[in-house]
């Protein structure tokens, strides 16, 4: 046991650890999107557009009535007033039209229906002159033939499938959604249901990072548990690396007796970063196999989620062509001094309460164990943010 | 066509429309979530919890170590220091564990194996005492088993599935996405990737709509294209409200030759309001058949989308015991002068660009039916929030 412990753990400050494998990938051409999909738009929901993407037809793609009413030659109108009211009958230069009809030959304008007073059936008075193209949707109003609709890199909202289709778009490229393997390992692991005896630790890490990766984007791919044997952990890293753009093993991250996923990722590759100045989340291995990024993610269920967030989710964003969105800051007083640790960035998890006019952060209890602490938290805290042991703060 | 005529449009604010509406529908016991659904709590990501959800077994479950090291007795350390370095033999009161593993019997501390020091094959030397229970996580640290991992109304995300397992529950009850049936109605309409001829319109409107229902968690049920014909829609209609829990038809919503969706929902249920005081979108009809809300969409784009945002949207959640996200707000200065229109709110589409210190909004387009106007829009300015023909306002 005594020659496993020659296992010394960085203290990278994380942006310089993610940087560094973010460089190391793009310098192996594994981080920009790769295989892009051809899909039905009516499919593509939340992807990321893989080219711009351009109208193969004017909308409207003839002229068309704007209103219901009657399409008119203009010319016919020119001079009706309150005190000289046009009689005009119908017939080509003169016909019923609906919202969305073809603006008939010989009609260059529609006057709505509110304006009209028929006289007879077929004949209808006005009382002002209609102008040409008034109440017409010319061909091309809303989208030009060959005009840019939507730029790569951009991500399908609602509106945008009506654009794509208004275009006469039906099939669009979009980037692979990035296939994120998650490998469970440790022998104490049990799946959800099973009878719990004394050690058995419920495999839920690998469901919380797998909703996450869908979250962002990305498919999740979860794998059978692997107990801590060398050659079976190799074997399911080996697949999984063939298998998947992106590998995610969990745990056996720290420098314990059967955490030997560091050296394993060494064998097969290269790791850049095994562990980072963050609390909770220290022991994260940033490695690469093949140009695949194989991230080593802690087994507490708090640094599970906070080193996968720092560390993968900009990956499976570059991945796709895309930007995270921001996360959204407040403003918050702290509720009690809370002494930090040097050179370590802790992210405390807390609740907020609006108090008067101030909102107050309340801080969560810190165990990396703690699931529940990000279950009930509003935010996280970050210590960087604020003079040291002193409030308010930002989070 | 002239007895068509003796249509006149409401001219409600839309606020008022929109609580007349879900007033009937509570009235009516059919506002509120229904049918909940027993789900794998992996399968639950963005589900809506319909009860609350206990813990089953505490977590962790056991006494467990929260460190690599060694389990002992603490009473054997008591004393220990640098000057006074104690040995002890690895036995049952002594005993290497890892992280996770169960705290043996006659333990009840956890020394880091960072602080130990082996002095023969079973013998380490440690120069400080173990206080009782360090590094130990007791059981039920993170859960204790009958404690509430989740109240109902709660959007599940990924850490609370983490939670759930935690606590030994593997389904869950979850409010079921309301089922929105979308009609496309009218002769004009064609499906995409139709060769076009003058006067077909693409029918891409409920497939922005039923994406939209999608984003909110809710289920589109997208519908053949009806024509214009009072049977067929009629049919269209009864078999959507046998079948869903809300229906859509869009359009035929105005007062034009062949709009009779207003006097079709009357025959079946109640038309509570046909127009609203808004731009685009005025001739909305909202009504109710069978208890379940029948709203009619108007056919331009523009205002189809922004009818659904405002009137179709908050049935949704509150059909799904959740609460809508609030919009995204931002201080700036329209570019410029914009005239209103009078007892209507119209909704805007604007750009938005950061010019120097300030944020510059650049209206789009006014016309409803160009889909592009709201792909191309940053957000929606709002006239009712600021001095009407007066800048700066707020978006």
């Amino acid at each position: 046991m005594r020659n496993k412990r020659d296992v010394y753990l960085d203290d990278r400050p994380w942006e310089e650890a993610l940087e560094g494998l973010l460089k190391h990938l793009e310098a192996k051409g594994t981080l920009q999107p790769a295989n892009p999909e051809l899909i039905a738009v009516e499919e593509a929901l939340g992807r990321v557009t893989a080219a711009p993407i351009f109208a193969a037809n004017s909308s409207p793609h003839y002229n068309a009535s704007a209103m219901d009413g009657i399409a008119v030659d203009s010319a016919l109108t020119f001079g009706a007033s309150d005190a000289e009211p046009r009689q005009i009958k119908l017939g080509e230069r003169a016909q019923v039209v609906d919202t969305g009809d073809p603006l008939p030959p010989g009609c260059d304008a529609v006057i709505m229906i509110e304006d009209i007073h028929f006289v007879e059936d077929d004949v209808f008075e006005i009382t002002s002159a209609a102008s040409p193209w008034q109440h017409v949707r010319a061909i091309g109003e809303d989208l030009v033939a060959t005009e840019m609709i939507l730029p790569a890199n951009h991500t399908i909202r609602p509106v945008d499938i009506g654009g794509i289709l208004a275009g006469g778009i039906g099939k669009i490229k979009v980037y692979s959604r990035p296939r994120v393997a998650l490998l469970p390992t440790g022998t104490e692991l049990v799946q959800p249901g099973t009878e719990l005896k004394p050690g058995d630790i419920i495999e839920y890490n690998t469901r919380v990072l797998g909703a996450m990766v869908k979250t962002w984007g990305g498919e999740p791919i979860r794998r059978a548990i692997t107990v801590d044997d060398w050659d079976k952990l190799k074997e399911a890293v080996c697949t999984a690396v063939e298998e998947a753009d992106m590998v995610v093993i969990n745990a056996g991250s720290s420098a314990g007796r059967e955490d030997f996923t560091a050296q394993l990722i060494r064998e097969l590759g290269t790791v850049l970063t095994h562990g980072a100045a963050i609390k909770p989340g220290k022991p994260v291995i940033l490695g690469e196999v093949k140009g695949k990024p194989v991230i080593g993610i802690p087994g507490y269920p708090v640094s599970a989620a906070l080193t996968m967030e720092i560390f993968v989710r900009p990956i499976i964003y570059r991945k796709l062509g895309s930007v995270p969105p921001e996360p959204e800051y407040a403003e918050a007083i702290i509720s009690r001094k809370m002494p930090s640790p040097m050179g370590v960035e802790e992210f405390i998890r807390v609740k907020l309460g609006q108090v008067g006019e101030k909102i107050v952060a309340t801080p969560i209890s810190r165990g990396a164990g703690i699931i529940m602490s990000l279950v009930r938290a509003d935010g996280m805290l970050r210590y960087q943010d604020f003079p040291r042991d002193i409030g308010p703060g930002k989070l």
